[in-house]
């Protein structure tokens, strides 16, 4: 095989064979993929949660992961928010001519490895060839198992609810931001699959998960307000966030609120459970910075406050503008 | 609302929502996507099928259909061929700056258009903005229902069974390469959603269905042999072709068996059944120019060969080389 992906790789005939069997079959192998048909067929008792992502993020490889575990993370961790078991996952690859097959193969074995981490199995693929400049793009979709009685939901959130979120904000973004700007730094993506924190959570009263990605916790819980038609208010000074990263948006002129991560969660649980949660996140692996920020009224319905730290009060919207561009 | 794609459609934060709403939500709008939750939920009883595909055709709109329609179809018709009612769809959009947003809209009315019509519903999407110029690549996942009872798969092509194709090969391929190579024809894609077909033959002995898309007859029916087991023989004159693709492939110098189509199916029907599959095919929407070409044996395991025009015989093998990229 060439060294680089062409043109033919995408012609359905024998050099697509050829890069499916030598990149991603091996490394994707069991028994339902392996049997190569139209759609995989499995069993789904009950109700299934369905998502789908693309993931574009430049450079494809960071300190602390790559496109591969990101787009397995970003897919679980979407089936996760809606309490399901994250059993099956497809991929679609879209492969820029000039591709270079070791890194694919890289990123394609960074897959395959999160997804055992994640217990999920890639049941069905498919893979395109364009023009370009050797970047790739992948899309995942998932399919999960909502276990019986499990209903969280982004319209759940209740007035009392306390606002937890798993860690701490803007890893991602400044790990993303810090590769493309050549700055040293030992900022690492938080990429991960909040599988055990999730299933530590199903036990105990959740009634809402979002993982707070593109667009920031901002942009998330001024979402998760308009949507539940609720007023969230959380504490500036209990939102965490690394030294490290905090230094780092204090040198650009960030705001950690409003940068994607792609391992974090926030959680609106009821009161009583408040304490729990926290303990079961803590515990996880991945929720060792867990934190409760805020907590949930009826009184302004769909708005998001922020406490500051010298006491006033400020109001927060989504994300306006740009952000930064191809970050997932 | 600007009239191209830029970057800051891609942040996550309000433009983003602007163009979810402006352009994908209006069309698609159901009831689970309109949620807009992190998963969408829905209920499965049994067996689901689950395939993926990228949808990467350029030019994006060409005579006969777009890549919205392309894009629904190619996913629908996969789940068809395992026996599945194509309930749901997820999408998946790439869309690089300068994207028309214009044409978008219109790729994405036709894919709204294309679902209703196989009784589909998006129920998850995701769009992402990359650099370059102006053009668009869609994913689509679908998640179908398997009807108890039902059990079609490749590998289950038998001994005497016979082969039917279910219209004219070539079609799209040679509408794209004409829009393309700008020669003047009338030949139009026949990307078209299969689902009254399949419905009707789910009642007979169908044992393999495989939609012949990108590769061609020839790759379909090469890999089928292989899967099986078994030996297929086909004969050239029976495959239907019409007289504009005829023409246009003397002209150009391109065989019809390796021409990929986004609308025709191959059956392997039980020899029993195959005269009333054929007018199951014949009488369902797209399938008026079906034809039995061929038969199942069990002499050479995995081998194809046709029987040509002058009475001899030639084995046939999956596409080798180029074929035309980006057809789909």
């Amino acid at each position: 095989m060439s060294e680089v992906i062409s043109m033919v790789h995408g012609s359905g005939g024998s050099a697509t064979g050829e890069l499916i069997d030598k990149v991603f079959a091996a490394e994707f192998s069991n028994d339902i993929l392996d049997a190569m048909e139209d759609a995989a067929i499995v069993s789904a008792k009950g109700s299934i949660a369905v998502t789908t992502d693309s993931f574009v993020v430049t450079p494809v490889t960071f300190r602390g992961g790559d496109i591969g575990r990101l787009s397995v993370c970003g897919t679980v961790n979407d089936m996760l928010m809606r309490g399901a078991t994250p059993s099956y996952m497809t991929c679609g690859f879209i492969l820029e001519e000039g591709t270079d097959i070791e890194l694919l193969k890289k990123c394609v074995h960074s897959m395959a490895e999160t997804a055992k981490e994640a217990g999920t199995r890639i049941i069905a693929g498919d893979t395109k060839v364009v023009e370009g400049h050797g970047g790739f793009y992948i899309n995942t979709t998932g399919v999960g198992i909502v276990p019986d009685g499990v209903d969280i939901s982004a319209s759940n959130a209740k007035e009392g609810d306390v606002i937890i979120v798993s860690g701490t904000m803007g890893d991602h973004h400044a790990a993303i931001l810090a590769e493309r700007m050549s700055i040293e730094t030992d900022i690492a993506s938080d990429n991960a699959p909040l599988v055990e924190m999730v299933t530590k959570l199903r036990s105990l009263k959740v009634h809402t998960l979002r993982d707070i990605t593109r667009g920031g916790l901002g942009t998330v819980l001024k979402e998760l307000a308009e949507t539940s038609g609720k007023n969230f208010t959380i504490e500036g000074t209990k939102v965490p966030v690394s030294a490290k990263v905090s230094d780092f948006c204090g040198l650009l002129g960030l705001d950690p609120l409003y940068m994607g991560n792609e391992g974090k969660l926030v959680a609106i649980v009821a009161k009583e459970d408040a304490d729990k949660a926290l303990k079961a996140i803590r515990s996880s692996k991945y929720g060792e910075n867990a934190a409760i920020i805020g907590e949930v009224s009826g009184k302004e319905p769909g708005r998001l406050f922020l406490k500051t730290e010298l006491g006033g009060i400020r109001e927060l919207d989504v994300l306006q503008g740009e952000g930064l561009p191809r970050i997932c």
